[in-house]
């Protein structure tokens, strides 16, 4: 049901987990398939910073494209119907949350006002009309909520059946919970920022990979000057994970959640740090010396946070280059 | 057709203009109403706070109210329908609004998380899902968006015709364009920040009445803790205002809000502003600090301000004791 939406765009499938299998990826389809030799053989030791058995690996995929913009997705999600019944293309409307401006420093309370049919309302300031970039676009799910094990353990029948047509800036200074099932983002604007960290296997936690991606993006999309847009296009989320299973791999991360979030919202970029790259690796700096007092696990992702932004860097010379040649840093 | 929704309530008649017309109030409903000389009699040399020939003359009601939840509205607003075509019934949705808690501190992508069907999403701190009591819900518009006067002028005929199925809580920090055509408030929560200012006969400026209060009102309700609301439910509204009037009214607004913007975004309250009535007294001090210099026209809406917290005490003796007490501050 993805073909007509998917095939006229370039695809890099993450293969997880044993790569002696074969994916067989139906024909017509332009892609790049990466198994875990692939990564090893591209990243060498720097390789550790890319999760094994976990949707976490995925962004090894961000890393590689050369694309302008990424679109990520799970394999449990399906084309959903706006309430018309019509078929959503989620990638079409990720692409115009990409392509039109966010709010973020003042709430506009038609929501996006660059939509047909809204506008900004009385009261909004001129001055802050023109908006700033969007670098991510969040899309949101029918049926199947994302929700976490406990949640799920407590409300297992309960269905998303609500279409909110709406589209809006989360705004600036305000975290949000990432979810990484149905997401887009300009990759030029915030593409090293993407990492979905270390979990799975040999790592003490899992399902925390988008969420961490999130934390450290709304950080620097706000120091930056970027914008984030969360509601508009919905896919179908068909089958829930194992709540069993999930609480499993969440529960040291809904402990310490409780640490990240006042940290995250307690970071602050220093002026100098005018890329994506220098942004990331100041986090990572500050994950050690406030989170690493909170299990020594977030030592280790901060060390992974700099072999990440190194190898981005590697494969992403020209890249690394601009970033620096557009911040001035370059001689 | 607002009959079998505000005939249980009490309703205030604020009467605006000439005291000596008459206005007709349909039969069996419970109210009271106030002229210019009823209330130029009840707060006698304080009534210089309250407007005349603006909207803003209604917040006089919130003063003399004895009810803890305030619906206010405009005289061009009637009952919109839901996408299902029936009939909406405002007040209903806006008390569940405040009745239920906000969530100012993290974003929950699936709107609010306390309505049937939703819940707060994975990557949602849990120390954080009780929430705070709401002080404010503000409600929407179909047909006529509130768009200020050039945007009315750019696009006359442009409608509202979307629908959007959410709540949503403004996040702590972020300052909104608080329109008063369809709003509700806890009075005992918030009611003295609720002030519309000078506007109108004698005054330079118009039509920021209900802006002034909301931002007044959102950086109370960031320092106090309290929550407000946005999104359902919608009023349908009928007549657009002319937009060549607005515009004499707006000019100044206009262009003093450039400055009003960044000025509340930076005020700061006090730890010792532990009341709504010290919050705003303290606002009225930074006003004629850091915007008397903006218009002279600040100074004046300073003082007013001060007359409006004096006044209210003075009509809400027990309402101003139990603040008293409430904070610690009483002998």
């Amino acid at each position: 049901m993805w073909r007509p939406f998917f095939q006229p765009y370039h695809l890099i499938i993450v293969q997880d987990g044993d790569p002696s299998k074969t994916i067989k990826v139906p024909e017509g389809f332009d892609y790049e398939l990466y198994n875990r030799n692939d990564i090893n053989r591209i990243l060498g030791p720097k390789s550790s910073c890319i999760s094994f058995k976990d949707s976490a690996c995925r962004c090894f995929g961000y890393m590689v494209s050369k694309k302008k913009y990424i679109y990520t997705i799970d394999d449990d999600c399906f084309v959903a119907k706006d309430p018309s019944g019509k078929d959503i293309n989620a990638l079409e409307q990720h692409i115009k949350n990409l392509l039109c401006p966010s709010t973020p420093f003042f709430f506009n309370t038609l929501y996006d006002p660059y939509r047909a049919g809204a506008d900004f309302v009385r009261g909004y300031p001129f001055s802050l009309r023109e908006g700033v970039p969007t670098a991510v676009s969040h899309g949101l799910w029918l049926n199947i909520p994302d929700y976490d094990a406990p949640t799920q353990l407590v409300k297992p029948l309960e269905r998303n059946t609500r279409y909110v047509d709406a589209i809006m800036t989360i705004p600036k200074g305000t975290l949000f919970p990432m979810c990484g099932m149905n997401l887009a983002f300009n990759r030029e604007l915030i593409g090293p920022a993407m990492y979905f960290g270390l979990m799975g296997d040999g790592q003490p936690i899992g399902r925390y990979d988008d969420m961490w991606a999130g934390w450290c993006t709304k950080v620097i999309c706000d120091h930056l000057g970027l914008g984030v847009k969360t509601g508009l296009p919905y896919i179908w989320h068909s089958k829930a994970s194992n709540p069993f299973v999930n609480l499993r791999k969440e529960y040291k991360g809904i402990y310490w959640q409780e640490e990240l979030i006042p940290f995250f919202q307690s970071v602050t970029l220093p002026k100098d740090c005018t890329s994506v790259q220098k942004c990331y690796i100041e986090i990572s700096k500050q994950v050690k010396a406030k989170l690493g007092k909170v299990d020594d696990y977030f030592n280790k992702l901060a060390d992974a946070m700099v072999t990440w932004i190194e190898a981005w860097d590697e494969l992403n010379p020209s890249g690394a280059k601009s970033a620096e040649l557009s911040n001035g840093a370059s001689k």
